[in-house]
């Protein structure tokens, strides 16, 4: 029954799925009605149906969407070079894609509640796998004594949330730009897990 | 007209406050009416209007409340001690106060949007105060030659960050405790702003 192949859909796809993304991270999956997302993209609240079931499997696909990217390319940019060298590549790339993706962090983060368990299993284990590399060039670099990482775990949930933390302060029109605030976030990374280049 | 005296009121103006904070965390301010909470509390929908005017009001006093409670919390643990002492201090005391309040951290980050500009100004003015004196600390650190730190307003935006990020994770049933949590995160910290305690 789902129309998902042809030029039509092509288009109409996508658009539902940024009026979508852009009305859940202004005012909530809660607020936000099919029919909102239809009169966003100019379409009868009826079409919407055509493309995807309802608005929890709209939510889960953007969600699963925005995970399925990052990883995408985070492979894409870390195929060579030392740990050290890789972890200041995640430093650099978390920062930057997350800055280019607003609404898509803030949904990611505040709208996991209102996934159902199924859904909200999935993407937790995307998450996972995302996070488990940061851990992996954490281990590798600790076991080959080139960094001091006092708990790996936990030091890739402080690494995470001080990276993401990011979008919530900075300005493209403040003072520093994202080459500056990168550099500063890698000076702050090495230095918490004491890599061996810092003397 | 309001009444915010006498003992029925002492009572269930707290319990309307502890109801919509539950409800506020679980579904979204978007998604919650006066006639829940009223249900939650276990009074009739009109009866609140006796102790707030409406929802909005409510959700701009449980951040205000919570910025007010941190603050007054911070004040009375802040009193003695050097600047590596206090930033220790600080450290422990944000992952503790806030591992205790998980609704209200939580709101407090996700339900801004939902402020209006007025409210926003008067919680943002808060917080701003609260991360100042953590920017206090680190300056004062940095200018006594104690702590080298990269910027300390970037420093202070890393930190509160990445200590806030604790709620995200830690489960109290899990491997470690809360005291071996804030070891980890001061240990993290002291290399970031390279404080001299660490040779």
């Amino acid at each position: 029954m789902a129309r998902t192949q042809g030029s039509h859909s092509d288009i109409t796809g996508p658009r539902i799925r940024e009026a979508a993304l852009r009305l859940f991270a202004r005012h909530g999956f809660a607020a936000v009605s099919m029919r909102q997302i239809a009169s966003e993209v100019g379409v009868q609240a009826g079409a919407l149906y055509n493309y995807i079931p309802d608005k929890q499997a709209l939510l889960a696909s953007l969600l699963r969407g925005h995970m399925d990217d990052l990883l995408a390319a985070w492979q894409a940019e870390a195929t060579t070079g030392d740990t050290t060298e890789k972890l200041e590549r995640f430093v650099r790339f978390h920062i930057r894609y997350n800055l280019e993706r607003p609404d898509a962090i803030f949904i990611s983060y505040m709208e996991l509640r209102n996934l159902t368990p199924e859904n909200f299993a999935q993407i937790e284990a995307l998450r996972k796998t995302y996070e488990s590399t940061l851990e992996g060039i954490l281990r590798d670099g600790h076991e080959a004594g080139r960094f001091d990482v006092p708990d790996p775990a936990v030091t890739t949930y402080a690494l995470i949330a001080m990276l993401t933390g990011v979008n919530t302060w900075y300005r493209s029109a403040g003072r520093l730009t994202v080459d500056e605030v990168c550099d500063i976030y890698w000076t702050m990374t090495r230095r918490m897990i004491a890599a061996s280049s810092e003397a």
